[in-house]
């Protein structure tokens, strides 16, 4: 999918929402678990409740790869089941030398199709640039995450910028906007604002509203470009809503709550 | 395995080699290809002909994901072949969030039974600890890689301090000598010695002799430390020595060459 077409799809379904499928046996609804394979079973089932609200979907891929094989079957069964017109992003935080980085490419591009894939930066470019050799295929790479360790290194400062600036500055070299996005998990507003004049016209992943907190309000107000240029994530707020049979109903409830109040910013940004 | 069953290991059989299995279905002797598991069979031969001479064996976890579910498998099966005295490293490079990276590790300490796993430290400490709640288990963290890209960001100074050495730094905050290893990439004398400076009884994972250039003598001389303190990685120049039937009976020659070359560096350090 290019850029174009996923502003299409955003202001066609009035929402800039992607829902995390980190699906997980122990807190998926027990009426599942006598499926067949009760994972996918899970996410076709949160898939068909959200796909109307919906713009991307984010496997997490750790959550898939902890069941062995079998959880990559789910994975794929998955990828299979989104709706074509949905932005699909395997959440795999890769990054390796160059030849390793061109098989973890092919394994998210070839072997599943995703549309595009988190990375990690600490190797530099020759870590990064085999995801982008692929025409319409996507790198997220990680800029400023959401987590308690990202004070660790991501704030230190060198040469009067911090590690995640210098990331965002230094991997524009290697790409343009059409191919790469970056992982903003900021939530004040004073540093999203400064993250998008860093890159006015990528789009940000990010995540950190629902459970992990944050304010929509704010990340959409301070960090929308003129294409909308965010894709927000939200899993545990929406897939886990309920864990009773109702789990599908609830989730499609909780997305349209976060899609309408996403329709009343892209309207105040008159997009 | 523990800090000084590794060192015993190496004591043992005087060698402080890793074989890399970064096994490839277009780089594999082409009469393995009609076998049930051809990624299997390969990787079983070259253990037969190398363990002798091992004491790490460490696949490059993309090869196998690259090849889908079927990758997993062989993946799997390799390992329960590794005779149970060798190390066995994990080059995944994972980490993300707690919760996320808590999965990685189920999925290669749990499922897998690896003894260590290579991990980005881009996230933090969040993102490191998980994998370090297993008894016996390690993290090898990457500090200095031996990629161009290295100089992208880990060369980055801030207080002083280069990122990797600050990677270096802060991770011990996080843990022991016991559980935490580190890539060191480095193929200067002068690198070498500071970054043993700043870990003293950490083992390092060197990358980065065979195909990939660098020093064996160099390295040894000054990083090797009172339990000899490295693990050094080869993986083309041994798997792949030969493309033809006789590609075990190579690699056994070469792992034995890199074996005695060793054996030279541990009696030079009295070890």
């Amino acid at each position: 999918m290019n850029r174009s077409q996923l502003f299409e799809q955003i202001k066609k379904k009035k929402s800039y929402l992607c829902v995390g499928l980190d699906t997980d046996l122990q807190k998926i609804p027990k009426h599942l678990l006598s499926s067949a394979d009760p994972i996918f079973e899970f996410n076709k089932q949160i898939i068909d409740a959200t796909h109307e609200y919906t713009v991307a979907y984010k496997p997490n891929i750790a959550f898939y790869e902890a069941l062995g094989p079998k959880g990559w079957e789910s994975l794929q069964r998955t990828l299979e089941y989104i709706p074509k017109d949905i932005f699909t992003i395997a959440d795999a935080k890769r990054g390796d030398i160059g030849n390793t980085s061109s098989l973890y490419a092919r394994a998210f591009f070839e072997q599943m199709n995703f549309d595009s894939i988190t990375v990690a930066p600490y190797m530099g470019e020759d870590s990064v640039k085999p995801f982008l050799e692929f025409k319409n295929k996507w790198v997220i790479l990680l800029a400023h995450t959401s987590n308690p360790g990202a004070s660790d290194f991501q704030l230190l400062e060198s040469n009067g910028r911090k590690l995640y600036e210098e990331v965002i500055r230094k991997s524009q070299e290697w790409s343009t906007p059409d191919q790469l996005m970056y992982v903003v998990g900021a939530t004040q507003a004073d540093k999203m604002q400064s993250i998008r004049a860093l890159a006015p016209d990528h789009f940000f992943l990010v995540p950190g509203i629902g459970a992990q907190g944050g304010d929509l309000e704010m990340v959409s107000k301070y960090g929308m470009n003129k294409q909308c240029g965010l894709l927000v994530n939200s899993a545990r707020a929406i897939i886990y809503a309920s864990s009773e049979t109702d789990f599908n109903k609830r989730a499609g409830e909780e997305a349209k709550k976060v899609q309408q109040e996403m329709e009343e910013q892209l309207l105040a940004a008159s997009l």
